[in-house]
């Protein structure tokens, strides 16, 4: 079952790597369809992974298909799938830049046109979480995702505090490709608050200029109306 | 019609992905002679572009040739060309550690004779435009850059505040190559500020020799007098 | 002898290159078995490098078999084992960041679960030696490596001050895993510092979670129990 | 004539590219036989360069083969091999980091092993020149280098202020190894103090142990005596 989506999920993962956006096994990519997640494996090398390898689960993580266990991150990619109907696809990774970040507590500033190109204000990081949610850890990191994301379309990604980094898309490719800006973005803010630590963030006009020409009832950026 | 010139375009579009200055779609590059400009189509990826894809068209913006709407970012391309004639090739690119002073709403100091042998003194950055100036907000940032920019030809770049970097020469590969060397120098300019922020620039007399070297009257850098 | 193991060191070394740890020459990678180590000959270069060329010493340090001079560094290695017959591999390297932390005589803190998957605490900083101890300098640093490490299961490195990195593990290609791990903490820890001073370490029972998600008892990270 | 010679500048010269030190035709290599110097010729493009390319020139700069103009930096490199006999080949480079530290007006402190493995000491910074030295700029260039060098065996290497890096060694393989290691060493640097402004440099009696296990008259290190 969900075949196409199986190699979808399985071509997003290896773009984790392709991107530089993981080393080793640390990233996790799912895709959504209905109640069905596909999702990778956990703890499985990327190279010589197989589509078949996937595993899918329904909504509230039982298996329904696949030979092996799926991500111990699993639980969260639901919890963010169950509170957004509109979200196809979902990245987990401990991108460099963008992890440090979530490790100093703090959420990334929107200092430029190429951060309004994708994220429509500020990229929030997810609270801690306290003793007693270490029970149902990974869901309760998808509460907190939850409760720090206003509208994951206008923003689609979450840092985690001390953590790393969840990604969001229409599909899981899109995900990736978000995931990969942030990652960008990031580095970029980074170097911006070295270079001045008092930036200015970009002004709201040109924020929603930038959005909207991509991503607004008018955009004209690209081919497609 | 333009065929060397759209292999030409097209050349220095896949060059800003080889030297590391775009992610995915985000530049773009021109060329421009006499009233014709070829440009690269808007939002179209790179691997798989051809030279047949790009776009011609007039200083005024009509479309005189190709089957794509050209970048987003052609107004600016335009406005930079009717202000110097005698540029013959424009780059956009939100390349990083330049892309970060543009966010910091700064320019880049010269530092260094890495910076003298291409830039005759600091690089400036084009201020914010205004909200009346979003409606033809592309034709306006060229606008600012044009008021930014005093000499075209001795200072071959400028940034955008909370944008990115336009940079341009005698052709589209110039234009590629003054771009690279920009994202360098900014990288420089980053970590020498960061090693001793109160850095003094490079001695006058040093520009002017380093410069001049290359450029000057009595040029004595390369096989060509 | 230990024909297998050659092959393995071998690999772990060239690893080393792959992962962008070591530039020319500079680092080395044992293991062990019982009363052998298999180790990298002395300044050897990667290239063309067979598994043949690896020498094979005892715990003593005296030449099993082999064409080669072992490692400059062998004392170190061997005194480590001496101290931790639970290790079967080490690495040495002067990875960027990591050994920039090794410089400023500092160890890396817990800021994240990316360190906490892996390392459970911060990774420590062995002391200068003294003059006195130039005489065997080798085994000496060896001396204090075992001095700063309490747990060498639970925390499988040790930074070097003013030196570089030492790593270890079950096997040589674990201890190569833990070195590449570390790089990456350590830049990731440099950036989290950077963007906020005094920024707090992960919460330990968070620290906790991750650690045994992984390594506990109850382990469900991976596909193996 | 010194055709073996003309095949080892070729190959440093490409080895700068390789090692990551160069962009475009920025670098330049030379290498020294009595009184003939092989030096790369000036804004050529690395891509295609042949042995037959290089230009030997005598020490006092006059062509004695070759179609191309030599390296506009040539009276640099002959000013320090007429000082130092015991050089036999000599890198120029903008590498980034060490370019960083010249810009600063800055040497590099000895801050770890790393370094003293191949540098006794800390790594000069030659002067600016002042505006009567602009004329025989390159020359004057290489009597500021000469100044700020007390022993060119134990340091083969010195920054330029606002300028870049000269390096050098017994050959121009040599001298291209130790301009590698210079900009490692610089990054290091770099890193370690953003980490802790205040760092101590290695303790010297380390420095000594280092450099001579290496260099020392018992030195130990690698396979040959």
């Amino acid at each position: 079952m969900l075949e196409d989506m199986k190699k979808e999920v399985l071509k997003a993962n290896l773009d984790l790597v392709k991107n530089g956006l993981v080393l080793f096994t640390w990233g996790n990519v799912s895709a959504r369809e209905d109640n069905y997640v596909v999702i990778k494996p956990s703890g499985v090398e990327y190279v010589g992974m197989k589509a078949g390898d996937m595993v899918v689960v329904d909504l509230n993580g039982n298996i329904v298909e696949g030979k092996f266990r799926p991500s111990s991150d699993m639980s969260t990619h639901l919890e963010i799938y169950k509170a957004h109907p509109e979200i196809g696809g979902i990245v987990h990774t401990h991108s460099t830049f963008a992890t440090a970040f979530a490790q100093a507590e703090r959420g990334i500033h929107a200092y430029g046109t190429t951060h309004a190109d994708y994220f429509y204000g500020d990229i929030p990081c997810a609270r801690n979480l306290g003793e007693s949610e270490m029970i149902e850890y990974e869901k309760n990191t998808g509460v907190a995702i939850n409760e720090a994301v206003k509208d994951a379309v206008a923003i689609p990604a979450c840092l985690v505090a001390h953590h790393g980094v969840f990604a969001w898309g229409k599909s899981a490719g899109e995900a990736v490709y978000h995931a990969t800006v942030l990652e960008e973005i990031a580095k970029m803010a980074f170097i911006t608050e070295n270079l001045t630590p008092l930036t200015k963030k970009l002004p709201r006009h040109i924020a929603d200029k930038h959005y909207n020409r991509k991503h607004g009832k008018n955009a004209y950026y690209g081919q497609n109306k």
